[in-house]
């Protein structure tokens, strides 16, 4: 089964929609742009989810719904955001089909036409602000914290399985506050709890920065986003948080009563992660022989695969492992025992190989005799024979330890992958060669960053937080500069 | 606050739409039909999210996402189901908009018009099929086992918050099989889910049965539902199963090979729940006071009231309850104590009236004194005190008191408004009078179905199971009958 996947030295591109449609992730749908997601990617979404609307929470947000459709003239209220967006929507302008009366099927019933036609959402701060403006009037009604899970579409033109479709889910937080101060304390809050759920549950180290104005959100004062390396040295946008001032508050109204009865227009946040992140979370850890999931996101964690020629050794491999399972399971581990009787150990492996399940267990009669199992890690793919008693004990160990060993393995690259130049041939060379983040010093115009765009592919990633100052000179004009700045090329 | 709504004898439609907006649940939004689920609302939906998955996947189902969008021809495919959704789905034709060259802001790009118009899902099975057909190939790929949580459209021509809207909240399982009988088998257990939903946690009693041709699911064989009675003794459809034999699979050229290498098409089913029930569990429940919300799925199921004036008061209130508060906690319950310094108590016990909060305590200086606290339980408003020490065993008790309570409560209505006749104008005068649920005979045929639902607007909710079979003659036509079917008024 493994044989089955490009390697990344051969086509990193091929290796990884391979490694999507075999790991049993997501397809390419019928429509264009649009992924289906299969029941074992959707398992690491749900987990993802799940632990984000927990953090989401536990900072004080609530989830809400809003239309999937926004009418089109709410986009033209915010200059920027406009030209950001409308080049790349789906448009809804009719709403009914008819039998074709020349008989050729189904046809458009042009009598259904819409009086304002409806954009499907490609993300939804005019429908929300639209509708704040009912919901807020006091101070009393701020801060509001409101998240939603939702899909939105951008017409994307060329499209990668989760990393650029044009339908995608994701999360999009809305938060509206008195003041602009809290407001930016809340856009930082937020990038900083995805960069937490990208190192400690993700596995994937990133860099936080804030978006030079090329790269910023339409519609936006400041972007924040976290930024990580994949391992062929290209960037992924992980995650944004924008500060949007006033601008949609202003757009659309919304204005509020302060304590001392003074009105004035309501601050605004708004960040977001999406499906992307799955792109991330493949990209960063997986190998030659299929995934490799941080245990804390893997659907199952441990495999247990029996070995067996008869139907009674399996029964007596079941009565001695079976009992590990479930202490397993008291412990909060997800077990899977693959008792499938119409195929092989070496399929089910390479099987589980493929789905990068963290651990795996193999026990059959010779072990059973011997008081032992043998354990597969998945990340380094090394096995171990220790005792079956040992087992509840050690897994938990092991899960831990792969946990960490993935994120270091990452860090490690990145490091290696992240260079200082003050040179445009060594910068255009390493881009070529190696790959990864560059450090070069930048005048600080959205012109040269566009020229060097052209010239290199590479953008500006961010300008991380707590950047060093230093006196230097920009790399492509040598204008003088204060601090160096992340480039990459990126996804 | 609690003025602030219509009472049901005034005018039942207008207290249900006061209800969900004052309550915090839903509003209407800017887009025709669509709703905003506001967070109040959404967490309750969250709460039927959660127990409804889990009660999918310990019946074996996986969760997975398809495309929102639908290419038209897919619909012509299924005859009768083209028939039943082409009326009212929102149909995308384009995909930019740009500015208008004469200056009239942005306007839909003709150049960019889509060579197949995409339909907003109403329903999935189509582009669902046309996947499936790639997924499955042999008896070993059978059952697959999956369900959808997502947002579907039909525009339908009147709204209401929660009961009809044109984009809606749901989820759809969709699952396959390689026998006729299993895929039956499937198609009862779902609704058997659902049933045990709806009575467990939604604490609202439901008529398990078939649904006749008429009422049917387009491009289904058979449709099973459970049906519950509301407080105007209208019915509400409250969940849908559908057996789909193989006219999807048919359809879609879905095939798969047996165990001895025979080729046949599949069998399939699929079922489904919507924010619907949303309009089901406030109506069954709720009173002239606000909502009624069962404790399982009670975003809060208790709220502390603090009663001070002084700040030491509050201080001397507090650090008595919030010790009971945790050990509630440590119950598993979810307690808010809502010591917003800027409402009085009154605001604060008919804002959490309205919300439907199970139970209520309230303590101030003079119940500290005498180690009491009051406890009032919204579903019959009564109060009571108790002693501060018994609190922490007492309110589970009650809580689970609640539940029973107004599924007692419901059920009795529903007996007390489930009506047997056989004179059809008694038929009449019952639905014009009582409302409720008719066991009436019919001669079997759609067309006397038809006009019996013309000539009184009730329609045959289902054909119960287990329906005791017993001649007699059709309540309309007068021509022989063998069983009674179950009439109502619906939503």
């Amino acid at each position: 089964m493994a044989k089955e996947i490009t390697s990344r030295a051969e086509n990193y591109s091929q290796w990884y929609n391979d490694l999507v449609v075999k790991a049993g992730l997501a397809d390419n749908s019928a429509v264009r742009g649009c992924m289906v997601i299969k029941p074992y990617g959707y398992a690491i979404w749900e987990k993802i989810q799940g632990i984000l609307d927990k953090m989401f929470k536990d900072t004080g947000h609530s989830n809400a719904y809003f239309p999937l459709f926004i009418p089109k003239s709410f986009f033209s209220k915010e200059a920027s955001h406009v030209e950001g967006f409308a080049k790349e929507c789906a448009v809804v302008t009719h709403y009914r089909l008819k039998n074709d009366p020349n008989g050729k099927g189904i046809i458009v019933d042009e009598d259904a036409k819409l009086e304002e036609e409806l954009i499907v959402r490609p993300t939804s701060e005019t429908i929300i602000w639209n509708t704040y403006k009912g919901w807020i009037q006091s101070y009393r009604d701020l801060p509001l914290l409101i998240n939603q899970w939702a899909n939105v579409v951008r017409w994307e033109m060329r499209t990668r399985l989760f990393l650029r479709t044009a339908e995608f889910l994701w999360q999009e937080g809305h938060t509206a506050h008195a003041t602009q101060e809290e407001a930016i304390e809340e856009t930082y809050k937020m990038v900083n709890v995805y960069a937490d759920f990208a190192e400690n549950f993700m596995a994937v180290p990133v860099i936080k920065g804030v978006k030079t104005a090329n790269e910023r959100f339409a519609g936006a004062i400041d972007t924040l986003c976290i930024e990580a390396l994949m391992q062929d040295g290209k960037a992924l946008q992980s995650g944004t948080s924008h500060f949007l001032g006033q601008n949609f508050a202003k757009a659309f109204d919304v204005k509020f009563a302060s304590k001392d009865g003074k009105l004035d227009y309501v601050w605004a946040t708004s960040w977001g992660v999406s499906t992307r992140l799955m792109g991330a979370l493949i990209m960063a850890h997986s190998d030659d022989n299929g995934l490799v999931l941080p245990p804390k996101l893997a659907p199952i964690q441990v495999v247990i695969v029996p070995i067996y020629n008869k139907p009674e050794q399996l029964e007596v491999v079941s009565e001695k492992i079976l009992p590990i399972k479930k202490q397993l399971e008291a412990k909060g581990l997800t077990v899977k025992f693959d008792d499938r009787d119409n195929y092989k150990p070496g399929f089910k492996f390479a099987e589980h190989e493929m789905k990068g399940v963290p651990v795996r267990i193999a026990i059959g009669p010779r072990d059973i005799e011997n008081n032992t199992l043998e354990i597969a890690r998945r990340d380094t793919l090394e096995k171990k024979i220790i005792a079956i008693d040992e087992a509840v004990d050690y897994i938990p160990q092991l899960l831990d330890d792969i946990q960490k060993n993935i994120f270091q393995k990452a860090l490690q690259y990145r490091q290696e992958h992240t260079f200082k130049t003050d040179s445009y041939d060594e910068f255009k060379q390493i881009l070529d060669e190696k790959g990864g983040f560059i450090l070069a010093h930048w005048d600080g115009t959205s012109e040269t960053e566009t020229l060097i765009k052209e010239e290199t592919k590479a953008t500006i990633r961010c300008i991380p937080f707590d950047n060093p100052q230093e006196v230097g000179k920009c790399i492509r004009t040598g204008k003088p500069s204060t601090q160096r700045v992340m480039f990459a090329r990126a996804y």
